[in-house]
């Protein structure tokens, strides 16, 4: 254990200093380095990979669900992003600005879209014309910009990659049950594609996304035990279609307003991989989305028949759909497999003369670092297949029990405190009251992550009185 | 035909009004419409389906060349622009300037990307040291922009979308080799995916990108005789690895500089394959990259056991993978063979209770316009499998056949003026001065699009002194 400690020893410690540990992994398994316009990122590819999968994996969801993907302008007219009120207020200070174009200073600057509702509600208010237009539901991929003080690679940057659905409802409880669907869709994606536990409900007025009526939020439990908030969805009522004209036609012959509806999900769910299955020894990748499943390590490279060997069975695999990779790089076999560790790849096949003469393999899983020499060569598609599927299923189980485990309850700010100091989600009533969920923010440092709507509490953890909701506060990234 | 014509009629004439032609179908069929900032487009989802099918196919052949995506910040230092002498005399007309950000007016204001060679130059310096990182090869899907002062959707918008790929090799042999790979690249997807033949070679110094040493583009012939340039590939030299530093140390211990290339791709090619298998009707898309490859029209829906019959054809086609839609909308069967036949569906079925009863099929072919009735209902698989393929080789077979009979040969500039005249590309003889490249396009408005490696030609077309070259010259988009 010593030994392999020495190669990792690069990385900080996980459990006394996460941020560290965080850092180090991102930038040292080539995930992603740092821009160099201050906040920004650059993705590597072995980050874009991943990404590539998240995309590929969600974007099937939404096509099976109906929604049909768009493009729309990057830049956006100022004047736009002041006709919703609450709106201008949430992202009037993040945006960039363009003022200059073609060597000219432009009549009217324009927002590098942080967000796209309002260009998407101008372009739907022409498009729309009746009943039979909707609902109208369509999505894009694209990189948006918001301009933050504080910055850290996928969790927090000033450009990012996302994907935004934006939807049209000839009725509000449409356009509402449309977010709650959306939600669970997100969910679905977060368990079986980043095997990733997460806690779904209702968001506070106070943390609600800027013009919506009502947000949901998907928050997930990081090992340091914030939450990372990894998606949200937001029902729009017709706030943005009273702001941009979004009418129809309905059944009725009368002219109405449409209801909207937004979500989005980002790069940071890269981060929020990271940070939940990751240890002491870098990366360790769910296998949906590991841009290398298997890495094969040949022992004794050198001798007959071994190199032969491992191409064979990287072919193999890759046949079956794995995606396998045959290390033969001149490093030592030692320093193969401190690297692919690093890199979280979720099984690596160790082969030489021996194994192959018996018709075995020796098989490393990166989830519980446990080794087996009994796997037989002949099955190894059938096998590997199998454990890949283990794995992720593991994954989860280990999240999921680490998060139910430190999810605590608490009746007083004292108890939310002594909750969250230790790294717990908190349970805890909540009275509904602004100030209320202010003062905790201010006592512990915590905020309401989501109303947890199966469960009651008696009485508000700040001021005591009748509590209306029982709600989930935590520290969060 | 004269009944066909009337739902057509929306469409300028092909013939007598080209351009009017391109602007109604691209709106008229959904592809595309304007955005509210001048230059700007919306990529409509039936437009947006085909990028990706774009992006999927060119996608596959870069993983299979062994290129990995990555992806770079949207904003770049307006002093990295300038770090090159050509590409900042090229670039920096056409750019969009972010000055504020955060509410605050920034220290040096930054470029939205026109093109990411600087941006890449600056973290390639930062990740190559030793030959064992050679060659480098990313490639990244993303927007640019470009502050255009003429747009048209698809072919030139201050926004567009495409991929970039850049690579570093040690030698300038092999990042030139990569430049004529790539290219070579270009043509088999154009070919393949596409149905669009195109002409290949190297450009003139007056039409190579700026900071390039050598630029190949490759040419494809528009319905009206103009040529649409729809990639290209560069070799910069050491051009940008000297302004940016990415040095290497090579195998003999000696520090020395890159040899950069670079290729673009963009939306430009779904207005390239519009205006090469377009007609009077409207698009006629290529089977690889139609979202809807075949559309089933019911004939007396309301009959029994038609809508099913048609499901149940619909779900076998998908099952065999073939992208087919079932129309089982309110609209009369005359109005959706005309709508399908405008978005350039290549095949319909029509399916009604005669048919059914037969165990047949009434099949229609969007290229020749043809029609059958014997096609049997029980092999629809097998069937509409092969005819979309025959479809795919057709259009190319046309294109290809229409653009070698409108290549044609000039050795004076008054022939050269009347075979761009007449929309052909003319093959032309060339000294290799500028000026006479300049002469023929204020002659004939037409510039050099590709020298033609595989011929010889013997005297100028313009100063009458030996050629060195032979080159295509054409009007062009």
């Amino acid at each position: 254990m010593a030994k392999d400690l020495n190669f990792v020893s690069q990385i900080a410690d996980i459990e006394s200093d996460f941020p560290q540990w965080y850092t180090d992994v991102v930038l040292k398994t080539k995930l992603v380095d740092y821009g160099p316009v201050k906040g920004t990122m650059v993705i590597r590819p072995y980050g874009y990979a991943i990404w590539e999968r998240i995309q590929r994996e969600m974007d099937d969801r939404f096509k099976a669900a109906g929604v049909e993907n768009a493009y729309f302008p990057l830049l956006i007219p100022m004047s736009f992003m002041t006709k919703e009120a609450e709106h201008v207020e949430g992202f009037a200070p993040e945006v960039a600005v363009v003022t200059h174009a073609g060597g000219e200073k432009l009549s009217e600057p324009l927002a590098v879209r942080p967000t796209s509702e309002t260009i998407i509600g101008y372009m739907y208010a022409k498009w729309i014309e009746s009943w039979r237009d909707l609902p109208l539901r369509y999505n894009q991929w694209c990189n948006v910009m918001r301009w933050e003080k504080t910055t850290r690679p996928f969790l927090r940057t000033s450009e990012f990659l996302w994907q935004e659905g934006h939807s049209v409802f000839a009725s509000g409880e449409e356009a509402d049950a449309e977010a709650l669907r959306m939600l669970e869709l997100y969910r679905d994606f977060a368990e079986k594609i980043l095997c990733m536990p997460v806690l779904t409900g209702k968001k506070t007025d106070k943390e609600k996304f800027a013009g919506a009526i009502s947000t949901y939020g998907m928050e997930a439990m990081m090992h340091d035990g914030k939450s990372l908030q990894s998606g949200t969805t937001h029902y729009m009522g017709q706030n943005f279609a009273k702001a941009f004209n979004i009418q129809f036609t309905d059944k009725d012959g009368a002219l109405k307003h449409g209801y909207t509806m937004s979500y989005g999900a980002s790069t940071r769910l890269i981060g929020a991989l990271i940070m939940t299955h990751g240890d002491q020894r870098g990366l360790v990748l769910p296998p949906p989305v590991a841009p290398v499943q298997v890495v094969i390590v040949p022992v004794a490279m050198k001798k007959e028949g071994v190199l032969e060997a491992c191409k064979a069975l990287e072919e193999r695999l890759k046949k079956a759909g794995i995606r396998a990779l045959l290390d033969d790089s001149d490093n030592s076999p030692g320093w193969k497999f401190n690297e692919w560790e690093m890199k979280g790849v979720p099984v690596r096949i160790e082969l030489g003369p021996r194994d192959i003469e018996s018709g075995k393999m020796t098989v490393f899983r990166r989830d519980t670092l446990e080794k087996g020499d009994d796997y037989s060569l002949s099955e190894a598609e059938r096998a590997i297949g199998e454990l890949l599927q283990k794995i992720g299923e593991n994954l989860f189980a280990k999240a999921e029990k680490r998060m139910q485990e430190r999810i605590v309850e608490a009746e007083t700010l004292d108890e939310l405190l002594d909750g969250v100091n230790r790294g717990n989600f908190v349970r805890a009533g909540w009275c509904g009251e602004r100030s209320c969920e202010d003062k905790v923010k201010e006592f512990a440092q915590a905020t309401a992550r989501v109303i947890d709507g199966k469960r009651k509490a008696k009485t508000c953890v700040c001021c005591g009185k009748k509590a209306t909701h029982a709600v989930i506060f935590a520290r969060a990234y």
